[in-house]
């Protein structure tokens, strides 16, 4: 009964529910026509001059994305989590010590699979209502008590997908070379690449991992790592077992645009089609219109008379909003309504916000009517699941995008 | 510097503008992503067995579409202009005098089209704010003054696509009947086919024309007669000149689902997705739904403080709605407007209208998150365009949408 | 049971059969996935800055294909057929007389469709193995004697696609203008057009009749006329009704980039990406790479002791080869056999041609390797119907190929 | 210059070509359009119940594609490589022996990287013109010389794509079982899941190895691995370290349809309609279809007196024929003139057989056309590239076709 046409659109694998899905979930973000209509031609022999010159587009693209002019990039044909486990499986030697913030779902299962791979990495905790430069003060001081220089890398998660806090990271920076410490400085920028500004290379960092689901606009199943010179050289001292991830390996065909196994040559072909698309835009305009969309969510918010999650305005993220619900208020039931009313899908809470929040994406390519109707969609199932707001977040943010709208 | 890619969405061709284009003109409309898809494949040989199947599939379906189980449908590979080419060719003689109403701007082009073929049509006037029902009573004085039956065609649009103003079919049938006259009723549901419940047999219609890009959702290029046995009796013995619209050369090729030309393949491979998805939604929920879409876009209009263009509750169209703008207040500014910063297409005002309505689209593949996007977007382009108004009017809609959503 | 995504691939249709399916028939031709992507698109706004810049590089590019620059070029939403009723509703009035060439099944269509119009066609023969330049002397000869000028115009086919001879369309003009006759000039370049060396200016043709479905590698649903100014001068006092079909209707939009009703705007996307294509290669590079697949393919026939249908070499068509079968033997049966066992549609013979000939399309995308398929299947088809014939086509196909590739 | 349309097809990307390019490497190999349509739609929410619908027929569809129906899979959103890692950590410990069968390049890669990952493998050598059971009997003598069963696992590749010889897996599993040997059995099916008879339960194979851009008819970025009750247990005593690849993260969430981590959504789309399609054929009638391919071609390289790289008929692979060149003639320069002059691409030789032979894919979505076509293409070369030969290949291959050619 159902088609291969009618079940794949989200919205249609529930039965036929006009219009577009309004998918406002923090990622996958909504791929753009452009970029699926790239994918969606004939495989290349990945041995090919033709491929060759894909490959140097993407790989030289990326470094433009992640502001790694100066260092490497690796492009993986793996979703996200495998480029955390590239990060640390090509650094670091079984037993090293790693210091990692809690800021959230995320930074623990980063912990998690650290332990997995044998290393012992160390958690400084948060409220999870904060980025991890609230905990600059404790990096600090742990690194300069550590005069052994055991701890090999401190890793931190640029904006944590569960919360919505982004890390200052210049501060982390600061925070490590105020400690003289020689720990690789390692980032997870999964929910932040292109969305929110960020500078491998002027920020010292050694290590960047970023995914090809959110920022970029692509479906999921390409991962990067960003890699310092420092890093390259930690690369070669490190024990841990790697071989699909190994930087080794790549870096030789890398070097004429191949790679070292067969790569996932048509998200290559839409990788190539949204670095365009970014840098038509204009990184720093794709920066700002994230930031204004963020700022008119959080008005939203606050006029509906809920809070958000991230506490601290520093650390809001420009790419998604959390949502506390109203103490006794399911969020997962606001949800599964808006979901089955009105065909948007939000983020769930995670681990210990599990059904205390909600989390709005308003990442990727997304537009001012577009939040519109994202926050309309909240406002009308916030009133039929019956919790306690104000009505106006539609207004709110409404004031907020004309205030602020190009003349 | 533009690109096959960058050029072919609608906002990518003025600048990457992120995010989803509001196409909301009362046609063509948002093609859903299915269809996209159903339509990029191989063009198929229009002489093989597989084609046939695909005819008939399109054929028949259509018939339903049309509530014409009784009668015929044809399909040409042309836009709807030439459909209603078709009516008049295929069933009248030149000189053949012919009774019009003129509800609007689509009206006096059909009007046009008559003269140009040799027809003489006599128009009944209307202010452009009412339905043909409102000229019903003059319709049956006039058929019951021709004694001789000189008159041989009485022409509606069903829904004036410049007016927003639904004609109720049956009551001109009946002022038909009334006259005991032998005219054809002909009637235009170019865009309210598939949106507003249309009744091609039982409400006693003749021709019915019909287009794709509107309530079928598909890109323009190809439109359609359903046709009754008195209409394709009168194609017997009709004198106008006609090749390429001739019914008598349809009908036989069509018995077994092939076409007497070169079909428009790929547009079928559309359509019959479209009927099927129509079908799995449902006729009377597509009209449902378009008709709850009406009623929150007028009720938005109202809580700005102005006035939406058709005056009669009983014509307020389930597919468009026009809005007269304040005295002095240029709506095609309002529109260049919301286009240029919103990303929204609306429509013109067209003719005698021109500048002094703009009309909103809430017909095809649309839901209740894209109207508050589009209600939203224009509730921000009135204050941007410094037009008198009130706000609230995203906040009357939401409260209709979430007053009769669904339980 | 059948799906949206199994039923549009021609061969998928009939069951599950591996492989690319191969459309060998005179067109439609093989759409490019460039092509089919860059329909694959949201409608656009007929009437926005962005859908201007579209028509108006379809409109100058088309001028280009049909090397009409000092002319114009009108874009139907509409398939082929109707330009055919365009190019005479738009030059000529009831009764006149239209001097034409029974090349073969088309023409004879054309000549249906002037009759249907009340014009009065009247018909040169041939025995439909030559192209019209062999009446060239006849047609002289009647424009001469009509000292009249009753004549209003001389229609030919530049490619006749159910024979697959291609006539000296210069020699017509020779003719025209050795009788010093003031008749239009018209010409059909449906299977020709960006396949086999056309120019509209330069051989003093007044109108040209184009499809998109042959050598332009568009799906069907789009056509053409190119228009000298003698033909615009005849419009401004043609007689024969018409309003979809009007050039003086399109004149004036045009002009800014758009038409006078809803274009096929998702065709069009296709048709700015197939001029580029044309563009890219080089036309000069297309008419040669057509013109060697001929040659290559009546080699094939030739070693298979089979007989070319058209009779003259100054006549053989570069897009298309129409092969006579050996006396007894059923046309149609081979082509069932061969689409049935080697999923690959032949073209049929058409009225007095049905059965007695099978049509080898070779036009449009199409290359070498396909080639070679093409010519295979046929010989493999050829032995398992029991067609008498000697193998060797193939070869001969490939020694052709071969001794003739680029460098 | 180059734009997103024109790049991404493989063939366009060296300037225009026209026509389709001709993908005849052992994979990636042709992507149906089907496919390709299926994976351009809108990425879904991975946490949403239409997702887990998409998971389990993944899930279980694979199932039946491996023979696996009493197993598990695992699907990982990596390319292939990634499941050969999979296989082995998830199973044994840091210094695990591993014995291995070097049938070509892709058995010594697979060697290098258990020594990557801390294993010590140990290697039986063939001339690489053999399948894996030509060890079978050295492989019984070390497993029963080793009493402490220090072996853990015996790995093979069924089908090498680097030598186009297929292995007799049960073979293998009979000399294990002779040996009374308690090691896992480890298969690699990369090149021959889905194109060659493969039965993962009924052959007693504990963990399968599969990859997504061969028989599966995808893009690269899907892998697989099948595993046995027994593979099972060893995954909860297996040391070596893993996260992205560890079974035991995935058997949790797969039971309802989801995953540990972000899936690669889009290409599941495509799986789902891969495995529709390869059901529909029906698995046997795969095989059979690549069984006649491989036959036909091999008759054309032996007709063309060139020697096919594998010895045994019984190791003859219905994937891919590598074809050993003539002493003093260079592979790499046929192959660089055939994808220049007839836009087709064949393997290369890998390692010790750089040079030295092409290799011609001949498995996916692949007919008797597009063989003969390949086929063709090569003859020519070899004549181009002045490789001593004797013409008469593609007569032989079509010889073959329709002699077996279905009724």
């Amino acid at each position: 009964m159902a088609t291969d046409g009618a079940e794949t659109p989200g919205h249609n694998r529930q039965g036929r529910i006009a219009g577009r899905h309004f998918l406002q979930i923090p990622g996958p973000t909504n791929v753009p026509d452009r970029i699926l209509r790239a994918m969606d031609a004939p495989t290349i022999d990945h041995r090919s001059p033709a491929f060759a010159r894909l490959g140097l587009a993407c790989l030289e693209g990326m470094k433009t994305i992640f502001g790694a002019e100066r260092g490497r990039v690796f492009i993986y044909p793996a979703s996200g989590t495998g480029a955390w486990e590239a990060a640390l499986a090509n650094t670091l030697s079984p037993g090293d010590r790693v210091l990692m913030v809690e800021t959230g779902h995320f930074a623990l299962l980063w912990k998690k699979l650290a332990e997995r791979l044998g290393l012992a990495p160390e958690l400084i905790g948060t409220d999870w209502r904060v980025g991890a430069d609230a905990a600059a003060g404790e990096i600090e001081a742990r690194l300069a008590e550590d005069r052994a220089h055991a701890i090999k890398a401190v890793c931190v998660v640029h904006n944590e997908t569960s919360t919505g806090c982004t890390s200052d990271i210049p501060a982390i920076r600061r925070a490590i070379d105020a400690a003289h410490h020689p720990a690789l400085l390692m980032v997870d920028t999964i929910s932040s690449l292109a969305s929110i500004d960020y500078r491998h290379d002027a920020w010292g960092v050694d290590v960047t991992v970023g995914g090809s689901q959110k920022g970029l606009m692509l479906p999921p199943g390409l991962s990067f790592n960003a890699v310092s010179d420092k890093a390259m050289a930690a690369n070669r001292t490190a024990l841990l077992p790697r071989s699909f991830w190994a930087w080794e390996e790549h870096a030789g065909p890398n070097a004429s645009g191949y790679f070292p196994y067969t790569p996932a040559t048509n998200l290559l072909y839409g990788l190539e089609t949204a670095i365009a698309m970014l840098n038509e835009e204009g990184l720093a305009n794709v920066f700002a219109r994230h930031a204004r969309h963020g700022e008119a969510t959080r008005r939203a918010v606050r006029a509906w008379g809920l809070e958000v999650l991230c506490r601290e305005p520093r650390n809001h993220s420009a790419s998604l909003t959390a949502v506390l619900m109203p103490e006794g208020h399911s969020a997962d039931a606001l949800r599964a309504r808006i979901r089955h009313t009105f065909d948007m899908s939000l983020g769930n809470g995670l681990s210990r916000l599990a059904d205390r929040v909600f989390r709005i994406g308003h990442l990727g390519d997304f537009n001012d009517l577009m939040l519109v109707g994202t926050v309309g969609g909240i406002e009308m199932g916030l009133a039929l699941a019956s919790v306690p707001h104000r009505p106006g977040g539609v207004a709110a943010a409404m004031q907020h995008l004309a205030a602020t709208a190009p003349a």
